[in-house]
């Protein structure tokens, strides 16, 4: 994190903030990481023969979370989550992770004895950093009229072997980690609890028994295990993951491999809370989407979660949707119909 | 760039924009870039015995541009100048560019035979990366009801011979590549053209005889042929580049090398337009500033561009500034008093 520029937020406030990131950022795990915040750059070595992934995330207040609904932490922790998931999905291991903050004044002051939003946002995103052996090392930092938030994750692969969504070829399998749905059923459910507190800033206190069935939406855990688990034995011929939804992304999988697809509407992992609509467009489940060929041998489980066989890969059918959902009534088609936040 | 996620902007306009981004980046130069925009994340395959560079720079309207003074090309231009600029004081040669752009509906929507701000945004964005050969590789798209753009430059540097900010010795000499103060004084200039126009909307159209006077606020050229040559001959024992301004980048540059500095005022390579406060603390320059032995032989100018020293690199007196001037009437102290934009 180099020192903010022209126009951020200046002062005791915005050094002190800056060299507390500093200073948490500096007790992160750092293999690869050859020189972390405070110079223009950040030096990355990756090992021999690897290539580097990167992708970014943009989270806007109002559009991907709410200050009145989202705990502080859980948005860290999510903007941190969107970006290891895209990771997961080619099958790379995290190297860095780097934070772009544009935030009001009010966000980075402590009022009483409660710590600033600032801190409380680090507090999430450095604590799903260090799960995955993240360090932060780098970004910037800006005040802003609008909290947004844009991470960056570089991750590593051996070259050559990351799984692509381009890949899938007709007569293959269609697999799903984990449960679909969970993360929109859980979005309700604080929309809810929202809505009953009438309109008051701070979101709402979330009850010990609801804990479990928001935790989808609030604390989605990145597949990086099953990623690296899946790319390492050669097992899967495409992948990504689901941010949009699975009729969405399953969609952009066919797009780029040039293939049609079928899902068995019956063998859907829906999450408890879930309804089979939220499974199927409600987005930021951050599961992992793969197809494997008929003959692979893929486990019931990678890392503790479940792998469900959902669907097949079929030959492209021009002029026809390219995903098909067959249930008990028959094949219908399944337009990508990705769940939108607050709508 | 992922199909944006929820909460973007959806329909048409949205998949049109991010095919018309796609096809506009795939012309450009691929070397190092593997896979670009359209999975889940680009892949870079940096050389054998590299380390990658990653720097971040958020832009945001209001902020560190006016959509009511800067032309759209010239927001774009500036916001890769930013990163293509720490590459530069890292002497790394650029890989690749990514974007994450949120912005407001209208902002991508042609109005009658105008293009959309966003094309224009893109037009300044991509002029200056086919400049620099730096392929445009990915990012993120949401609809924003404020303007932000967050820059990530990925470049690539033989393993341990980035040119760092702490490596300056006592002893040692201070040289700067350019002009200083020329940004301010543009920016300066540009106020004076807007406040003219009483508070229009748009911009004000810049006459062709102030736009070398403006341009080195609006289209500020990194120095990445310059930071290339320095490491390669590896005359720098440290560098960075000028954003905040002259007193507040040295002060980093003392603090990360723990040393301090003399600044001879009567050196300073002040901008034809520029004051010498705008050369001392105007920021947005973009010129390197470099500390080299003072046996090393440092050329008049560079690739083209003037090269002058300015001062010298002394012990840390502690409890002192950092960095003084000095001046026809003595030393003076230089506190950091970097410009702040719109003040």
């Amino acid at each position: 994190m180099k020192q903010a520029h022209s126009g951020a937020a200046r002062g005791r406030g915005e050094r002190a903030l800056l060299d507390e990131i500093r200073q948490r950022a500096a007790g992160a795990s750092r293999a690869g990481l050859r020189l972390g915040i405070g110079d223009d750059c950040a030096l990355l070595a990756p090992r021999r023969g690897e290539e580097l992934a990167v992708t970014t995330d943009l989270s806007i207040a109002g559009r991907h979370f709410r200050l009145d609904w989202h705990q502080p932490e859980a948005v860290g922790h999510r903007a941190l989550a969107r970006g290891l998931s895209d990771l997961a999905a080619m099958g790379a291991r995290p190297v860095a992770a780097f934070l772009s903050l544009g935030l009001p004044r009010e966000l980075t002051v402590a009022t009483g004895r409660r710590p600033a939003w600032v801190e409380r946002f680090l507090d999430g995103l450095l604590a799903l950093a260090k799960l995955h052996n993240t360090p932060l090392a780098g970004g910037d930092l800006a005040e802003s009229p609008l909290a947004v938030a844009d991470i960056v994750l570089v991750g590593a692969v051996p070259r050559g072997r990351a799984m692509l969504r381009s890949g899938a070829k007709a007569g293959e399998l269609l697999y799903v980690t984990g449960a679909l749905g969970g993360a929109a059923a859980g979005l309700a459910r604080l929309a809810e609890l929202a809505e009953a507190q009438h309109g008051r800033a701070n979101p709402p206190r979330i009850p010990k028994k609801l804990a479990a069935q928001l935790a989808p939406h609030l604390y989605p855990q990145p597949r990086i295990a099953q990623g690296l688990w899946l790319r390492r034995r050669g097992l899967a011929t495409a992948a990504l993951d689901l941010s949009d939804g699975l009729s969405t992304d399953l969609g952009h999988l066919c797009t780029e491999s040039g293939v049609s697809a079928e899902v068995d509407a019956a063998r859907l992992p829906l999450h408890p809370a879930a309804t089979q609509a939220q499974a199927l467009h409600g987005g930021e489940d951050y599961e992992l989407l793969f197809t494997a060929s008929a003959t692979a041998r893929v486990p019931c489980s990678i890392a503790g979660v479940k792998i469900t066989r959902i669907g097949r890969i079929v030959k492209l059918r021009r002029g026809q949707p390219a995903v098909t959902l067959l249930t008990p009534q028959g094949p219908q088609p399944l337009a990508p119909h990705g769940w939108e936040h607050f709508s």
